[in-house]
């Protein structure tokens, strides 16, 4: 009862604080057809966190040879200039990605799984049920070496292949991931499909097991939708969103998936509407415009 | 005091059937580089209006000189097989404008004043108070002839020279164009720079003088706020939106303005909130795959 109504009072006039998490270094750069060298990929990273970003998730652990994009992982962590303060992640898509991560002292890993049977096997090659499994383990694992975890759900508004996704359904990975209470739990919606209203209907029941100011909301603008479905993730009293300057992403194996919500934009909009990011807008817009250089293709400013 | 309590409770639980004007072939064309030939248009017009699209701005009367995109409106206007029960409009840019429109029989103008004195003079050539004068006076002529107006502010919700625009110059203008009742009363965010609080305080301050069900509001997606900004809109009882095919549009007198909504993404989230705009998307995405072609680039899918 305390938590439900914590989900349904915590609206937009609360707490002004938003916290960013930029997912460009590792799920946009794995998109993009041409690969950064090692070199620019950490001082990618190290700008964006000068910008004030309080959150990056640098790369995840993946065989080098299917997404090159994404080698050296753990050198890159060894090599970064770490600004204080500022938390860094990895994704970990299976036990040996943790087991890396976790040799290589990474504090904090995001853990995934979809809600979405046929998007499961696409992106990992597990059925649900064995999926569950495996990162109900890993998140166990991560916990009793005292790292961060987000405990996250793919998928969590719907799906490209199965259409809408059963409530019961998010809400049961989301009981099991965080049994043991994580420190975020991430709601993706993977292909973009979402619209406000079912933003609002999953967070609100979402936010009857875990106090709302634990979720973290990753969108992607396949519709345009994005800053809408931000709005009404805001609205519901959402404080945390995943996103990627020049609005870089998508999902390989999603037909027509676009790119995260852009943090440029997503910065912009949110200290229009009275929210504090504490994020640089102008220095973001430089690293862009570089990057865009280096990408070879142009990036909405 | 009845006008107050409709704008503010004629919420998004209400009326569900939104009318979209396409502005494609008259905001959307005159800003590409590549002029369409006249039959082409027509031709794109026509198509557009098999959609089920109940309204369309099918051009202005400009100089073709300065503006070759939007020639010979009148011949366009002659030669179009018009469906019945569709709304085709022109924008009258002043009276000489008016009094072809009026000359050609053309069923209703949309007249247009901007908020803003910078703009104005650059849009124009005139100050606000002269602009004022001449759309008042316009008005009045088009009424007594016996036809449609949409009588509308341009920068209703700021501007990129100015900044902000005071909410009673707004009304100023609104009491001003609309003192002989039109038939509805545009207010357009000509830069694009509205956030969805903007939109709200707006529209209920104009709702007070204008019953919201007569409210057209003209959103650009310079900031990726389009769709939150529409959203806001119909939480505040607009029901009605000017939009374009494939996003085309702009302002050639605002540096960076990009293009109204996408007719498309428009129709697709009204859909998916519940909305009914009568408006057959596939037939849609059909059309705007062809003039990709015609225009010689992507448009947004």
């Amino acid at each position: 009862m305390a938590k439900e109504q914590r989900a349904t009072t915590d609206k937009i006039e609360s707490g002004r604080r938003v916290w960013l998490q930029e997912v460009g270094p590792r799920d946009g750069l794995q998109s993009e057809p041409r690969t950064l060298t090692f070199e620019a990929r950490a001082e990618l990273i190290e700008r964006l966190a000068d910008t004030g970003l309080p959150r990056i998730q640098i790369g995840s652990f993946v065989n080098p040879r299917r997404v090159p994009q994404m080698a050296a992982t753990g050198k890159m962590w060894r090599c970064l200039r770490k600004k204080p303060g500022t938390r860094y992640s990895v994704l970990a898509l299976n036990s040996k990605g943790l087991d890396l991560a976790l040799a290589e002292n990474i504090p904090h890993v995001e853990i995934y799984v979809s809600a979405s049977e046929t998007h499961s096997l696409k992106n990992s090659g597990s059925t649900l049920t064995k999926a569950l499994k495996e990162a109900s383990r890993m998140i166990t694992t991560a916990l009793e070496n005292g790292i961060g975890v987000t405990a996250g759900v793919m998928c969590a508004f719907g799906c490209f292949y199965e259409g809408p996704v059963p409530i019961d359904k998010v809400l049961r990975i989301v009981k099991e991931l965080d049994s043991n209470e994580t420190v975020e739990v991430g709601l993706a919606d993977t292909p973009g499909l979402a619209d406000p209203e079912e933003i609002t209907r999953v967070v609100e029941q979402v936010g009857k097991l875990v106090a709302v100011d634990r979720l973290a909301v990753r969108l992607h603008d396949t519709r345009g939708l994005g800053l809408a479905n931000l709005r009404a993730a805001l609205e519901s009293g959402v404080r945390r969103f995943d996103t990627s300057i020049g609005g870089l992403g998508g999902c390989p194996f999603i037909p027509g998936a676009k790119g995260n919500i852009s943090t440029e934009q997503t910065v912009d909009a949110l200290e229009s509407m009275g929210f504090r990011t504490g994020v640089d807008l102008e220095g973001l817009d430089t690293v862009r415009a570089e990057l865009a250089q280096l990408l070879g293709r142009a990036l909405p400013g």
